[in-house]
């Protein structure tokens, strides 16, 4: 590279000029790197959901277009993000060069996923995605992709199946936020408790040193699942759009929380969530579905002096924590290894 | 009241049955207080602008015709909620009873707003509304209001013009939380720094002990503006949308900030938010504009440690901080009587 590096990776921005290479049109995918940067040899692109269903629908479901589509978006970008959804997705693969300054700490060799989104992961296609059938949004590849100063990836770990570790990852800034707010005695509610990230916050809080975990779900089923995990000290059964009927039945449960953590993707679950905090308390909100306008007014609606923190992805060592915990319980491996398999 | 009554009015839900005030269609304003309401004498409504905008133009801009809609919503209801917008307003009035248990410390004879919405406040009206022209969203009137336990009122002070107490309660959620997260010695960065929430908020940056203020503003007329307020240590001109040039602009004005404050109603600027702030900093998003998918993916994307707080427009004791400010800020009252004016 003959530009001075930025740890953003604002040096491989083509156009426009000046923008953060999430919101760049085009990025430059050479393969030579700067002294901070990491080049991987990638073998698998996860393409976002939301993604690949809009490829299929646009292409009729056939094959052979969706390939050529993706193959035309990353050429052209210099990156995987589908301009019509904008959302990209994640990668795997081996570290092949390590700058000598790159502060992620990882090694020639080593098998990395990316915890950044692919919609700025600077990407070359080398193999014309000959071996992947179009079908799912797993694309086995060839081809590298650059990793920046400020890139997340994690290694991905020797004793775990990749499936499973990959699952994990995605939801792992869940688990450490939570493990950090969390004080030794409290009393912590987790709205969604038999989910990927909310058992995770529930065996997160439980090894903060939480006096009370309290496990919400919507049906009889979960609570049924949540009871075989022993991972909560109480379940709720309730509909937490319903914010009287869930605060209450919180309580009723030892509650009210001094933190709440959000980890259903429904809409409306703000002033539950509220309602179930004591005044001085925390609602960690996780759920990509909240609102920020609602919360906001739902607080003030009910003068509730809480905290309410909108559920960063990125924690310092999230990655190994959540391992850790899939690790050290069994219950949430098997939940895990449940929903992989579904 | 025959019912036992609820700190945040559940008693006074007519229909349907169960759900909060706010979001009940017919609360019950019946006159006789439980022993923790209290009842206060209403002369004025200040109608939600989005709500007063919608009746004109429902109605054709006919004065007759609004005043008329704005009787029947509060006739049928039992509180003025628009059912179009869903939006209120708040209103100013005399304690006239106020019910031995209630928390709220209010006396017979004072004057107060309400700092909770118009859309879960039980009101009657007795005058017609005949002394209101239709004409602004200004409605003097006679008819009575309750407040619950956890209702937030605030005593209009006597030594401020009305107009400008109002003004400054409006917004006096965002001082109180910054003045709660700003450290001593700490970098503050204002996202608009010249408008209501953002002057009040550098204000009390600056009495909670900020080792330095920095303003961003969007124009060379508002950094004027600024200028002569004294009221930062430095000021930037930028516009929040681009998150490189305003990192860029905040890190060559002494930041980044480990406290950044983003008060302007611009979608957007989350990721410029973010870039401005330190690892390991704090934002507070403040502008309803705020997107939560935005903040949560654009810290992530950039592997930021920040924790970043939804602006709860409730902290108790904020409208006595911010009047505190204007009382004890000059520039800043300077600032606000302008605004008034407008």
């Amino acid at each position: 590279m003959s530009r001075a590096s930025s740890p953003l990776g604002l040096h491989r921005v083509l156009e426009p000029p000046g923008v953060l290479p999430q919101a760049a049109w085009r990025l430059d995918p050479s393969p030579a790197i700067a002294p901070d940067e990491v080049r991987v040899r990638v073998d698998r692109l996860n393409l976002d959901a939301a993604s690949y269903r809009q490829l299929r629908e646009a292409h009729g479901d056939d094959p052979d277009k969706i390939r050529a589509a993706v193959l035309d978006i990353i050429t052209t970008r210099g990156k995987m993000q589908n301009p019509v959804t904008n959302s990209g997705g994640m990668l795997t693969g081996t570290v092949e060069e390590s700058g000598p300054e790159s502060p992620l700490g990882l090694k020639q060799g080593q098998r990395i996923a990316t915890l950044v989104s692919l919609t700025l992961t600077p990407l070359t296609i080398t193999d014309g995605l000959r071996s992947w059938d179009g079908k799912s949004e797993q694309v086995p590849c060839e081809g590298h992709a650059i990793l920046f100063a400020r890139s997340i990836a994690a290694v991905l770990p020797d004793d775990l199946p990749v499936p499973l570790s990959l699952a994990v990852m995605d939801v792992c800034g869940a688990p450490a936020l939570t493990s950090r707010i969390v004080k030794k005695g409290a009393v912590v509610a987790v709205i969604g408790a038999a989910g990927k990230s909310g058992s995770l916050s529930a065996a997160a809080a439980r090894q903060a040193g939480a006096a009370r975990v309290i496990g919400v779900v919507p049906t009889e089923a979960e609570a049924d699942l949540l009871r075989t995990l022993l991972l909560v000290d109480e379940i709720v059964i309730a509909d937490a759009r319903d914010p009287v009927a869930l605060a209450t039945k919180v309580e009723a449960a030892g509650g009210l929380a001094d933190v709440t953590v959000v980890c259903v993707d429904v809409p409306g679950c703000e002033g539950g969530a509220i309602l179930s905090t004591k005044q001085g308390g925390t609602v960690i909100f996780f759920s990509m579905a909240t609102n920020f306008a609602a919360a906001a007014l739902g607080a003030e609606g009910v003068a509730a002096d809480v905290t309410m923190l909108v559920g960063n992805g990125y924690v310092p060592g999230h990655a190994d924590l959540a391992l850790g915990l899939i690790r050290g319980v069994p219950s949430v491996r098997n939940l895990f290894e449940r929903r992989v398999a579904e």
